[in-house]
């Protein structure tokens, strides 16, 4: 039996819940839960805010533990490791997508969270391929956001082909932006931090952001015009995008990681005139989560973590609903 | 004195024009018109529908004509060379853009038929960095629209490096899908036109379509899910933008031509769960200009055009009006 934390209905508090999870498949692995990072998104899936939840609900799908079963096919891992287990638990393996390494783009992926039950419990299982060795030089205990929050904001720098000469901002200085500012400035850009939030202002600076925008003032947004090659905007909420768009310098792009529910109103001019491009992308592949942690071991980049026990969960989720998360929250044993 | 033809009012008949040009400017070029093909820009301009039209108000930007003068700097061309001159009539030279070789981006560009006046007459001047020889193997007659329609459509092709393996459909067979449909095919590409239309069908799989699929059938919509690396919208309506994103293929792109004015309303996750972009380009830069032009001669593509003679300059802009061109017009002497 695997001992977890479980909802059993929307917003309700967490409670212990015992599942059965079968005899091991053959390509799966079992983490011994050492740590867990709460996301945004575990408290939007609590809440069935995108209405695909099922109840019992096992949060938590930033998870850092060893192995402690294999399935019979698996190879590339053994007991003992320490590994990271992200949004994704399973891939097809098949499609055009996995195929081409973009396994987080693969239509069949498995959740972490939805249809499977999640990293808040003792124990939990994923696909062999869905796991990722944690390598030295990496702080275990603050690097289950990593495997969320952070692959997200790393992704996109890899995916295009980011340049250490470009400009580069970030909307939204929180779980991900956080994350963002660290590896943009190890990346070699020149990193400007948007907020509105005159207290993070220096700590974005800490951060590795070079310059503070607050985009409340209109003379600073029009002062950035044509300025940025990537704006990446980490928030949820809806922002006048077509003014963002005008600070993106000719071929920049706008690029979402933030589930903005909002459609997005759009100025065809702006995207036409400077050859703007506004696009969006989920967590990235078991490969580049790899090349993050290389990156971060490398660069010492750490998200900011809060600790709490697994016994305080719901303390935990109370402190992110009410937005008080610095900037990252981990459960650990 | 050049002898032009303009509108002395938002939305007025043509007439008779005449100015002078002055003494030409150290880095330009004079050239005799041949023939100037009409543009939907043109007549955007002509009922100042984007507010920025003075008047008298000289129209035409899809040039071909002659070399009859040349400023004193003038090294890269000679009288008596056969050029074609497009949307733009200057680059500032200097700027990031121009250095990069994006003069299509120079935010200092001058328009022909804004601030200037355009190819309806019987000479025009451009700086010469902005006129690009006609090669041979190009019908110098249906050249003119190659120069605005035409780059409009050929170069998002070179701007996101789309490989022929790539699945691309087209929105809006008109006067610039007519020439995407024809590059597309001659790139290698799997073409798709996107067609409300039941009479292009036909005329669509001629000019290089594999596939005709009516945008208004939600059912062959949502079959062709998932499909498609590029589309291509040269529409000026808004359509059903979220629909077609769901055509989009994982890393898929949706890129505008045409200058929709209505902002576009797009849903956020669409761009996420498959690494989607949205963008927009304007014409192209000379050098892909001339590009263009070798390609197009290699693969003997050229615009479906109508022929009117100058002095029917009202009857081809009312047909215009019309929507009756098919597919595009071309004044010629």
């Amino acid at each position: 039996m695997i001992k977890a934390y479980a909802a059993m209905s929307a917003g309700a508090p967490l409670e212990t819940f015992e599942y059965d999870p079968g005899p091991i498949a053959a390509n799966d692995v079992e983490i011994e839960v050492e740590s867990c990072g709460i996301c945004h998104s575990d408290l939007s899936m609590l809440d069935n805010d995108w209405g695909i939840t099922a109840y019992p609900f096992v949060p938590g799908h930033e998870v850092v533990g060893k192995i402690v079963a294999i399935g019979a096919n698996v190879t590339s891992t053994a007991i003992g490791q320490r590994v990271g287990l992200g949004w994704h638990s399973a891939y097809c393996n098949t499609c055009n997508s996995c195929g081409s390494g973009d396994q987080n783009l693969c239509s069949s992926a498995q959740m972490t969270i939805a249809g499977r039950h999640g990293g808040f419990a003792d124990k939990v299982r994923a696909q062999e391929s869905a796991v990722v060795n944690i390598p030295s030089g990496i702080n275990p205990d603050s690097a289950g956001p990593l495997f969320c929050g952070g692959i997200t904001v790393f992704n996109p720098l890899v995916q295009f082909d980011i340049k250490p000469t470009s400009k580069v901002a970030v909307i939204g200085i929180g779980g991900l932006g956080h994350m963002a500012l660290q590896f943009l400035n190890a990346w070699g850009c020149e990193v400007t931090a948007f907020t509105t939030s005159e207290s993070k202002k220096s700590e974005s600076l800490e951060l590795g952001a070079h310059h503070v925008l607050n985009s409340a003032n209109e003379e600073e947004l029009l002062a950035a015009g044509g300025k940025f090659d990537l704006i990446l905007s980490t928030v949820n909420a809806k922002l006048d995008w077509n003014g963002y768009l005008a600070t993106l310098a000719p071929r920049g792009r706008l690029h979402f990681v933030g589930a903005t529910l909002e459609p997005l109103d759009i100025n065809v001019f702006s995207l036409l005139s400077g050859q703007r491009s506004v696009s969006g992308s989920p967590v990235g592949s078991p490969n580049t989560i790899k090349t993050m942690l290389e990156f971060s071991a490398l660069h010492k980049i750490e998200p900011v973590v809060e600790y709490f026990s697994f016994d305080q969960i719901n303390e935990a989720f109370d402190r992110l609903r009410e937005g008080k998360a610095h900037y990252r929250i981990v459960l650990k044993k």
